[in-house]
């Protein structure tokens, strides 16, 4: 289903550096810097924890899912100011654990790394 | 094609809560429990920190690359195993940036949220 | 000589638990609770680590003791929230190296855990 | 009277420079750098936040003022190893809240910055 998201997402943030920094965030960030990009990543990876200490059962927790959404928008806009596809983290994760989009039989079978 | 990638491995992440801790890194994850889990997630934050002052330039850089592998990995462990759905973060991505799989016209055009 | 800085910022501190928010930053804090001073914690341990990789020689560098001094800051915040004595983390430090104030020698000829 | 304590843990830790990696853990994270030391720091404020977090009360909690004491150990390593004097982040200290371990007059009626 959601196929693709990342390679969108991807597109939109790598656009974002023609972008007026006073007007989007992302270009803000692109503008201070890396380490107001990695301020940013260890800032969310602290929400995400205490997110997650809070989280009290296992029905969806809106919060802890928008906090690693926060995580995951950061490190991409990281990648993408550092000159690195995020799509080649997706072929690591792909890699490491033998799945593939195209052979899910594959992701149900595997073992390696897991 | 990528973020098929995060639902096999969500899979293959899923059925290692059967997998005996002994024989399988992600189930010993589980048995450790929450603060093991939120451990990891935030040593893996760290190594994105410090592999991204590390980046001499924009050419390919494995050491970053493979460490936000690891951040995004502990994050899908850390959301399976407090029962959230890795692909409700991408969704929730998806909402904030109007980017679609199915519409890249959206992806190429939106300006919501950046 | 030191240390007594630690218990003096103590009683600094704990009196800011009588003082109003809109005036005091640490009063902010306690109001603003727990998780609102771990998140300042943790931002203040990535302005550490950033700092840390900024350093360019051994010789005093401000910004690196600065955002050292607001981590140890947030940490005597967050333990007076809590309840906790920050005297008991220096004792705990004097516990485990076998050093002391009134003791010098202790402090240059032990072993223990070093 | 944990005056000192800083002082003389400060020395024990310089004098650590001149240990056997083998036989110092002291000695084995200098001789393992910058970013070794800086991953410990990184964890031990992750392993603070999640004391914390599971603090049930304002009793004295062990493991919490244990891990502020890693924290701030790590801290004084990474210090030492960068050349930086810990009592530089003290005085820092003492100089932004006006306190003095000689005059506590100051600390009680001091009102800067807190």
């Amino acid at each position: 289903m959601q196929t693709d998201v990342i390679d969108a997402l991807t597109r939109v943030l790598a656009a974002r550096r023609d972008s007026d920094p006073a007007k989007s965030y992302v270009a803000s960030l692109y503008a201070a810097g890396t380490d107001r990009i990695l301020q940013k990543v260890a800032e969310e990876a602290a929400e995400v924890m205490l997110a997650a200490k809070n989280v009290p059962d296992a029905s969806r927790n809106d919060s802890l899912i928008g906090e690693v959404a926060d995580l995951w928008f950061h490190t991409l806009v990281m990648l993408i100011h550092l000159g690195q596809e995020p799509r080649w983290v997706l072929e690591e994760l792909q890699r490491r654990f033998g799945v593939s989009g195209h052979d899910e039989k594959a992701a149900r079978t595997t073992s390696q790394n897991g």
